[in-house]
């Protein structure tokens, strides 16, 4: 049985929990949150012991194998290397690609430091698309692939579009538009005096928006705001391509999915597949599709090769 | 550079050889061949050298380090412990899918025994979709995978098809249904005096065929069997499911390739893979995606994760 514990209880926390609670192999022995939520939302806990700390969780329940970390992008290194340093493995969906190659490398020294393993950019995208686009490339190493998300609401342009001057609240969704380009439809709650087409103007403005077709819907409130978008999320990954004479060798990857549900799924099936790698710092092109899943290896090629 | 040698020039080693032609880390050291068909097919050869021994190939260029085994998969076992013993790591297309894990085993032990390792059963089924299918597992434990292949030719119920009494040649088209279900189509060409009715029951009747509706067309001859398929083939892979609460979590792969065109450009992304592998016998489920590319690994992570 391999003990997990979970760092924060937001959407990500609730879903890990309810994951690790359908599998036979491991179990949930904690959550780590803030000691002012501490004993709120207990359904969400599912009758899993919250803790203000790793000390308080270590004395009432021990140790855990794998602690994962639900918590913002920003927070990976600091969290990574404070829990690694205790001597539980860790993972983590840390989702800003541009610095996920510097974060391996940062986590890998606090990884070796503690002989533990940590599996970072454990999600979707990066995660499972970033396994995907290698074995596309692996099928035809000469060709294009788009990823192509949506349509969902993007939490990174969500905020983004909250952060700017006379917007009150926000949600963007992504919209593709073939070719891996995509337009963005953000619905805002104005500031009491703000026009909507002033507040246009400065998202469009906006680096995160700025390379995109946009638009800017009002709508009344955030109970109104709740109403535009659910969960559901997707991708489609194609490429085209082939070697040498070889052309037309076709892939289509096609997902649609409830997005925190999904992330906290692949959180926990690589929280299982850490603890069968060497101390260091992973992503999951780096993890062996089969420790991935529970059971014995055997039984796993006599059932999925 | 990674030197590979390629046991074989069918379907599967003329394309391998022009894969690695199409690599910056690799190189086609030389092919073995029948000694009665050295020196033929020269355009499949494209300049590489034909030997008909191990031996005679290492005195003229030396030992390899990975030999792909373009051979019927009858015949991988033998192949693979021979060329181990030698001291190449080997790949191969193995696709008797009762018998990999029985095979991975037997291998297991020659690997061992001469320090070097061996992939098994590197194509895409199985191969690729195996990886697929326990990436679908690990991103929604509960749920139902089918795979449907085609339309497309298959070579086993093929070969099926041609030793039916009646039967002179044949070609086998798997159409797919739905649900992971499958029609067959067979051309045949009939031996003089026999009756399509009569062979259409001898086919009914084989294994192969007794479990799948089935049509049987007749055609003239066995170049007019060469105009009903070529090498397209494809494969579409869903699952729907989901873990405790959460369900619809859908997933699709669909792929329209020319097979062995494929099939040998994963053999020669197994043959880069299989040098990073430590001593012993594996499946592509073992092996990280990372393997299977050109390139460092922080390049990787930094293009595609």
């Amino acid at each position: 049985m391999i003990n997990v514990a979970v760092s924060g209880l937001g959407n990500l926390g609730k879903y890990a929990i309810e994951a690790l609670e359908s599998t036979t192999d491991m179990q949930c022995v904690g959550v780590i949150r803030r000691p002012e939520s501490l004993g709120t939302r207990q359904l969400d806990l599912r009758g899993v012991p919250d803790f203000d700390s790793a000390e308080s969780m270590e004395r009432a329940v021990g140790k855990p194998d794998v602690m994962i970390l639900c918590c913002p992008s920003r927070k990976v290194c600091e969290e990574a290397e404070f829990y690694l340093s205790r001597g539980y493995n860790t993972v983590d969906s840390f989702d800003i690609h541009s610095e996920i190659s510097s974060t391996v490398k940062r986590v890998h020294e606090f990884a070796i430091k503690a002989n533990r393993a940590s599996i970072i950019s454990a999600g979707w995208d990066p995660g499972t698309d970033s396994v995907l686009r290698a074995y596309f490339e692996a099928m035809a190493p000469v060709g294009t692939t788009f990823t192509n998300f949506g349509r969902g609401r993007s939490m990174g342009h969500s905020v983004a579009a909250k952060a700017i001057k006379g917007v009150k609240d926000a949600v963007s969704i992504t919209i593709p538009m073939g070719g891996g380009r995509h337009s963005r439809l953000v619905y805002v709650v104005l500031e009491s005096g703000e026009t909507l087409s002033a507040v246009t103007e400065r998202i469009k403005a906006d680096n995160y928006f700025a390379h995109d077709p946009l638009q800017v819907c009002e709508v009344a409130d955030s109970q109104a705001l709740e109403f535009v978008s659910d969960a559901s999320h997707g991708v489609l990954l194609e490429r085209t391509g082939g070697f040498g004479s070889v052309s037309n060798q076709q892939f289509k990857f096609d997902m649609r999915i409830n997005n925190p549900a999904l992330t906290s799924q692949i959180l926990v099936s690589c929280a299982r597949a850490v603890t069968r790698m060497a101390a260091g710092a992973y992503t999951m092109i780096d993890v062996p599709p089969v420790h991935l899943l529970a059971g014995e290896r055997f039984n796993i090629i006599e059932k999925l090769v």
